[in-house]
């Protein structure tokens, strides 16, 4: 550790909590009454609203590597993918708690540069950080515990099984990205691993490596869809890939899918970065995962409201239930059976 | 592992998920609409109650030792120190969500094993598992993080700021024991450790080794502070040894505390451990932690209610402010300031 950094243990448990929570900006939702301090949180949620509660999971050398994560990063895209589940639902984040199991390895500046993460996502999201839990982490690696509370009107509550024979299939931003923006990431650490007076160039990749590094959840289009009069049959979020999750949706909807290639949203870096490392773009759209993009369904007759929507792509749509399964439509009209593949990381 | 034990990685994250989904109890509080499998669970909260929200690590190697500490076990104590959080706000659990991470050397039926300790807790506390997040533990440690949430009506609600001058200082149980059968387990696993034949005989020991590896949230006693019409001035849970509850009840309300040592609830079986030990039962209970006691301020003019109580000691009284300063009176009539010792585990 740099000689100017403070260890962690030489503030102890109570020390490093106070540090944290002056660093915690004060709540800003009308439903938050007591934050960070007491035993609980104390909360008085909008009556007649619906509360959705989500918990995520991020492991240093699973879900990030800090060899080439800023920590300030790992903050904020701790806090979007669990603002992404509340998106999900199309509902708007209000609280967060967090849980913070940290090495001794880290500083106690460190430890501030998540929180700054974590504190820029907050504002980002208009959500209140208020509660937690800080420990030491017995293998030395970084663990981020968050669960995100939302709220959302009934009749606005958009669940995973709603989707509707003929519905349109529809899909947020662009695809693949994140998945690319990792292999740049890993590629560039491999050749500073076996050449420490390697400098990454990473100009090239700027999208693709953000889109990685720092995910946003997609409140906007929440918020767009109400401008829009929508509400969504059913509708998650991309984070294991646009594959699993069409299988997802039809599984819990009853009904089938089928998703045009030549639909689905690509950017022009996408296809570039894929072409440079010999990947497929189609395939890194359906299996590469961590776009935090939005996948929903739309009744056919509301195709007017969504179809000239930037933000948003109409990319098949939703088979009978005798037809049960998701179907790629190629180019050349074969229909490909969709194959979840979740991380089998044991 | 055994042969007849099912591999983690043969089932995948979502065979493992399907599999912990079926063994959770169908939700009973009429506030959760819908629980695990979706993006996110749907509460419609209590309308005019205010809601709680406490989150809590549990690590393999820092909060438990898996070597004498049964899954099942730990499954339970997870889910009770966190409804014990619940309990400090005089609030009644309602809902909790489950981050899991398991290294590949668990196998399906000991994650299983944890669940079915979970949900023996749920159902002792009546709180719904409504969502989760499993992960594999790159560094192969078992980690449980848990959010609960409770409710409680605005007038009922304890934070830990309320304690006034001349309160009584009330608490709930004995102090003690779950350090002393800390001490025991660890005496027993390093004589295993150096004798593979030793065969541990706990039978001395039942009540201490219990209070260590299944504690009990006191949710009995709130319900019981609403029977005897008392409402705590102030109330945390005893986590960390007494002395430093009492310094963050002091600290948080302003005004100093006596607490009386002959008045320290110290159970018969704490006594004869610590004697065996050599060491100062008063020590276990002031530094000891993980009690999951309540400590709770009453007001003077409310003596008469909980006096005869036998689950309710009182050790002590809050000082003025200008006496600001939390104390142990001695039986000689010495007064010792009381330290906190929070863990300085990194």
């Amino acid at each position: 550790m740099a000689e100017n950094l403070t260890p962690l243990d030489s503030l102890g448990e109570f020390g490093l909590i106070d540090r944290l929570r002056a660093s915690v900006a004060p709540p800003r939702q009308a439903s938050t009454l007591v934050g960070i301090g007491d035993d609980a949180a104390v909360l008085h949620p909008t009556a007649g609203l619906r509360q959705v509660v989500s918990t995520d999971l991020l492991l240093e050398g699973v879900h990030f590597d800090l060899t080439f994560c800023p920590l300030k990063h790992v903050g904020y895209k701790a806090v979007a993918v669990n603002v992404s589940d509340v998106a999900a639902m199309n509902a708007r984040p209000t609280q967060l708690v967090v849980g913070l199991a940290v090495g001794a390895r880290f500083s106690v500046e460190a430890v501030e540069e998540l929180y700054a993460g974590m504190r820029l996502a907050c504002e980002a999201y208009g959500v209140d950080l208020v509660g937690g839990d800080t420990t030491s982490s017995p293998g030395g690696h970084l663990l981020i515990s968050i669960t995100a509370l939302g709220e959302v009107e009934e009749a606005r509550l958009a669940r995973r099984s709603g989707a509707q024979l003929n519905d349109l299939l529809c899909v947020t931003g662009d695809l693949g990205a994140a998945y690319l923006g990792l292999q740049v990431l890993n590629r560039e650490k491999q050749a500073f691993l076996a050449d420490p007076d390697h400098r990454p160039d990473l100009d090239a990749y700027t999208y693709v490596v953000q889109r990685q590094l720092r995910p946003e959840a997609r409140m906007d289009v929440v918020h767009t869809l109400a401008e829009l009069d929508v509400v969504p049959t059913a509708m998650l979020d991309i984070s294991d890939g646009l594959a699993s999750e069409v299988l997802h949706l039809c599984r819990a909807s009853g009904v089938g899918a089928a998703v045009y290639q030549e639909k689905l949203p690509l950017a022009e870096e996408t296809l570039d970065v894929a072409e440079e490392l010999h990947l497929d773009p189609v395939t890194c759209a359906l299996n590469g995962g961590e776009d935090y993009e939005l996948l929903f369904t739309v009744p056919l007759a509301q195709h007017d409201r969504i179809r000239n929507h930037p933000d948003i792509t109409i990319i098949g749509h939703m088979l009978a239930a005798d037809q049960r399964g998701a179907f790629l439509m190629t180019p050349s009209g074969n229909a490909i059976p969709l194959t979840a593949q979740g991380w089998t990381a044991f």
